[in-house]
Parts: structure tokens; sequence; C-alpha cells
């Protein structure tokens, strides 16, 4: 089974390197993906954003090895969750509660979870106290690639005790919706919070600010240097800059306020 | 057979690790060689550069998934194109000409040409408008690498066709060639447009501004922190500082002019 | 067998690609583990911790294959180095000798060591003068990795003539030890010069410049924004600050001097 990697612990150190060296040890045949490991130090919000628009892409049965990890060494439980997407292995801090949280649902999908309380799979008896990567997680998710069954790993836990980070989920108003940047992509693109479903016409746009971006399908429908809204890859709308960046000519960040002003199409004969 | 990917993606984001969980779920076995994914976002210059630098010591058979893709969502075509070398996919905007394109030839060595018009080769038929990486150029990459027919994957197309990014070619003077910085790398080596072949003599240098470099064989050369110039691995004239970046240290940007003087050795008993 | 690569090459370019390609070529089925390639350029102090950290972490016999070589074109010797934990390729400058250096013991446990000198297993017999990487280095650990006798690539070389990094030994003092700052990693920790041997008693804390931080178990046992010391998982002792950076909050730069302090507990019913 293949183990997707997703990791806070960026490119300079041996620490992803380090992960890889125990899985090969221990799944010598699994193929790794790494799905990011440059996200922002410590940020759960950006963790769980990337997972959830990389996992629906993954090959049926992968494992999921998700290392973002402030606590590491504190009583917060390592887990391992079995949904019918695949098995997420990391630390019970809300990183992985995209996986099953929704905005009609909490804990949707989950088939079972164990906390890694089982030290026979892990990498020692006596694991580091900053490096659960290495000690805890990345040998459960080789043993998991390698068939070992789920319950082997440790004890069964309710799956309502496992913690969900805050939603953010969009909010009705009279013309729309209203939402925030979520997430500002390395071409300077801004994720919102509002879902591809809140575009239910055709003719819409997006404020920001004192800023209004037209409602597009495409980066070249606008004219180079301009700023437009979509629905991005990952399904949800998107602020973007034709050949720019929206991050620099915008100044976005972040938690910014975004509003959706949707615009019925007039009935046909309207005399207006 | 193995897939050599090129983009503009960055690390931050999931979009290679997205292009790598669709190609495993298509071909589980293709082994993936990354080449770059930083490059200047939408630079088809410098993804022409890198691919000609690096596509020499892929292994034969080797598919090429080159994304570096401005146009994604509007006309721009996309394709498959296969050499001796290998099959290249991308975007048709010429970031993969350099392939096939020399200064004394056009679209030598192309064998077969394809659009990739076959849907039944996409991820879906309703592709993203914004990520063809992932709806149609992975997918393409993975079944060519699985084997696939190229015309299975679409209409076939004329070579002649195919846009080409316009060359740099050096130009000849009174005393040698004139050419640019093309590619500047990671330790501040400027790569130049004066190919190897420009070096004819033992004995040259080249001019950068007000400053003259020597033509050497290796960076020690020189003394630690001096200039010099050299021909690169990549086939191209290099300038570099000894244990030091050019860049930094001379101000050098992509397009800053070159001139490179040959001297030619004065005849055996020549009175001078 | 597996190859473990560790570079100053950077992600922008081509670089390890080409490397991988080569070695793709030679060892088609070699599994290839990433443990660095953003190394701060030509550092040899940098990559000799970051191989130390990592090499005890990969499977059984692998191959690494590591390429930090300032001196590359020279006459600087490049090796292939067989201990009981592997082959270490490289060149002849330092890079290699945290392996086989301790403070105890010069060029330990290394059981045979050769000078890359059989041109066969160079990809070329007219290497580049500037990317061994890819001419002899990559060869070679491709081959090795492929099983070929380590006495096939080239002349044996006596282990007592390679060359060794000076090495950062802590130094006793009246209250415990002093060390320095040598490397600080991505989230801004600093791993020092103090092995963690060197923490004989549960009480002791680390001096830097003016500031006292408390030895810690975990980053947790301080309060947010606190600075702790601790053992990292690297087997040093290590400074940081609770979900924050140590080297942004104090300023910290390798070769920082520190002091471990060492506070004895009081016997049972001491008076004081």
């Amino acid at each position: 089974m293949p183990i997707a990697l997703l990791t806070d612990f960026g490119f300079q150190d041996s620490y992803v390197g380090v992960m890889k060296g125990v899985i090969a040890t221990i799944a010598p045949t699994a193929q790794l993906i790494d799905l990011s490991h440059a996200l922002p130090p410590q940020d759960l919000y950006a963790a769980r954003f990337t997972l959830l628009s990389a996992y629906p892409y993954m090959p049926p049965g992968t494992v999921y090895l998700v290392v973002v990890d402030p606590g590491v060494g504190t009583q917060r439980r390592a887990v391992a969750v079995r949904t019918s997407q695949g098995i997420f292995v990391g630390p019970d801090n809300g990183v992985l509660s995209g996986i099953w949280q929704s905005n009609c649902q909490r804990n949707q999908g989950i088939v079972k979870a164990v906390e890694l309380t089982n030290v026979d799979y892990w990498r020692s008896p006596h694991p580091s106290t900053t490096f659960h990567g290495r000690d805890i997680f990345a040998p459960a998710a080789a043993h998991l690639a390698n068939g070992v069954p789920l319950d082997n790993l440790g004890a069964r836990i309710d799956p309502q005790s496992l913690i969900n980070l805050p939603l953010q989920a969009p909010i009705a108003t009279a013309k729309g919706w209203t939402g925030a940047v979520q997430y500002i992509d390395h071409f300077g693109n801004a994720a919102t919070t509002l879902l591809a479903s809140t575009v239910t016409v055709s003719d819409w746009s997006v404020t920001i600010g004192e800023r209004t971006l037209p409602g597009s399908q495409t980066y070249e429908d606008v004219l180079t240097g301009q700023g437009l809204a979509l629905v991005g890859s990952h399904g949800f709308v998107e602020l973007a800059v034709n050949r720019g960046s929206a991050q620099q000519q915008f100044g976005l960040a972040v938690g910014d306020r975004v509003e959706l002003t949707l615009h019925p199409s007039p009935a046909p004969c309207d005399p207006a």
C-alpha cells in the first residue's frame, strides 16, 4: 500500500528522510508519495486544507502519515483512523479532522479508530519526546502499509472522542455568502472557505475589502494582470490574478473576509 | 517506464503530490523522478533550459511530464510528442520545444505528435479549468508509462504546428561570440547562451559589463572569491565565483549580455 | 539496496534529478531516500551533522551518496568507504568523517576504503570538472547498490589517510560542560555540540549569553513562547522555544557558545 506523507518539517533538515528510512526498514516496498513538507510550521489549519485537497486523488488503500504536531511529547494522543478512503495516522490534535467533519455531519465515515499505544509497533519503547514522527507515527504507517491489522497497533477509541478543528463554514447573507481566505498557495492564489456549491448561478462576484472580482471560468477570462474569482481545483472559490499573484497584488492574508454575491439572472421577458 | 516530472508548482502546496497520486492510481509501478518543481512561476525559458539540461541523463524510454502552463484552461493545446529520446507530455506553449529545436534545425527528431483530445484518458471528462496537470497531463503520462500507444490519447497533429519558443542563439563577432545569461542556478552560477562549441581555443575570456573573467577548466583555477568562466556541466559557458556566488558578487541577472573573446595562440616562432 | 542522497544542490535546478536519472539508468530498482538537498551551500559541517543525525535510521546495507563538494574538479579524492553501517560515497573532504570519528577514536569501524579511480564505473571517461555528482559519485553509488564489489571501483586506500573535519568536542568545566551551537533547524531549534551523555543529572540548565534555559523533557514543559533546553532527537542538547523559534527569539547563530550547568541533587535530608 502507498504511504502519503504530509508534514511541516521543511526540506533543510533530514527529518523527512529519517522517517522515510524508518519506513523503508519496516516496509521496503511501500511506495511513498509526498503531499507536502513545507506547510507553515505548526499550522493545523493549513495542514487540514492540504490533506483535504489531496486525499481524493491518492490510490485506494493509501495510508496517510500526517505529522504536524506542536504538542509532541505531551498527553495528546497518537492515533490511527480508518475510513472508507484509507487509514489516517497522526496526532489527535484536529489535523486529520477535515476527513470526517463537514458542515452537515461530524465523524462521518469513520470505520475504526485506535490510539497507538502498543509499543511493539513503535521504533523503540523509549521514543524521543520531540520526534514521534520517527519513533511512533512512521513505524505505525509502515506496519499498516504492510497489512498489519489496525487493532494490533493499540486500544480502540471512540470516534466521537477525536478532536475536531473548528469549522470555518460559509454564512448565508441576503445576497449570497460570506467567508474568509483559508489558504494562499505558491502562485499567490487565495482559496476561500466558500465551497463550490455556494456558486449556484452563472453570474457572480466576490468582494474583498473595496475590490470586487468577477466570477470566472478560467484565469484567462480576464486580461493579464487583472483579478478574478473562480472555483479552484480544490473545490473552493479562489481569488487569483491572471499571470500574477493575487496575494501580492491585493495584499491578501489568511483570515481576510470575503463576500460572495450571486446575481440572479433576470427572468425571460423581465421588463427590467 | 519512468516518469520525469518538471513543474513550477513549488513545494508548499500539494499540487505535485496530487499529480503523483493520480499517476500511482493509474500506473502503480512507474518510477517517478523529480527534475524540478521550483522553477520560477510560469517561466517557460527556465523550464526549457532545465528540461534540456536534464533529459540526456534519464533512462531510455522515460516519459516526461512538464507542466508550466500559464495558459491553462484556454485554447492552448495539450500535447504528447514522441522523439527518439522518450515521450514529452505538456502544454503546447513552447516549453517542450528545446527538445526538437536547435540552431540548425526545427522539429528535429519528432517521431509523432498528438493532441490529448481523448477524454477516455483524462481523469474525468470535466477537467478543472485551472489544473490540467492533475486532470489531463498526469493521467496521459501514466497511461503512456503503462505502454498505451500514443495514438490512443488523441488526434495526430502536424509536428510543424507545435509552438517553438524563440531561440537565443549566440551571434558571431569579430573577436568571438556575443550571447546572454539564460539561467542562474542555486549556487549563483550563471549559464549563458554560449554553447560549449563556441569555445574553440584554449585561451579565452568572457566580458560582462566592465568585468572580464578568465576562461578556466574548474572553479579552483582561480583564488577563492575570484570570478571565472568555464564550460558548465549543462554544455553552456558558465560564469562563476570560486566558493562564492557570481550572481551576488557581480549582480548578474537573466538577459545580461556577455561577450566571449577567443585569443588565438601565436604561431610557433612568432616574433611577438 | 537503497541509496540515501545528501547534497547542497537545492531544489530549483535539475542537479538532483539528473543524478537520479543516472542512478535509474544503472540501477533501475534501487530505492532512493532523500536525506536533504537544502544544506547551506558548501557547508561541510552542516552536512556532517545531517548525515550523523540520519544514518542510524536507514535500512541496513544502505549506500550513502553525499555530494557537498566545493573542491570539485581539483585533486581532492573521490572515495567510497564501507563501514558496518553501509557504504559511504563522496568527496574526501571530511564531509563523511563524522561516521568514523568520535571523541574517543579516529577511523573507527571502517572495513575498507577505495578511491573511485576506475573509469569503467564513471558515467564517461571525460567527466565534467564541475559535476562529479553526476559523472562519478552517482554512477558509483548505483553500481554499489547493484552489488558491484567495492574493490572494482578503484584502488584501495589507507583509511588513516581519509580527511577528518575537526571535532567540536564539549569541554568539561567546574559546573558542567561548555560547547557551541552546531546546527539550527527549520523550526529554529538549535542543536549544540553537547552530547546527550553530558546530561548526567535530572536538574540542569543551559546558559547562552545572558539567558539561562531550564533543562526539560519536552517542549510543553514550559509555557508557550518560553525557552527551554532538552536532549534533541539527534542526541545532542537542543535549545528551543515552545511553539516558537529559538533562533529568532534569542538571535542564535551557529558557533554561539553555550554553558551546560549540572545541578547535583541535594542528598536526602540535606539541611539546605
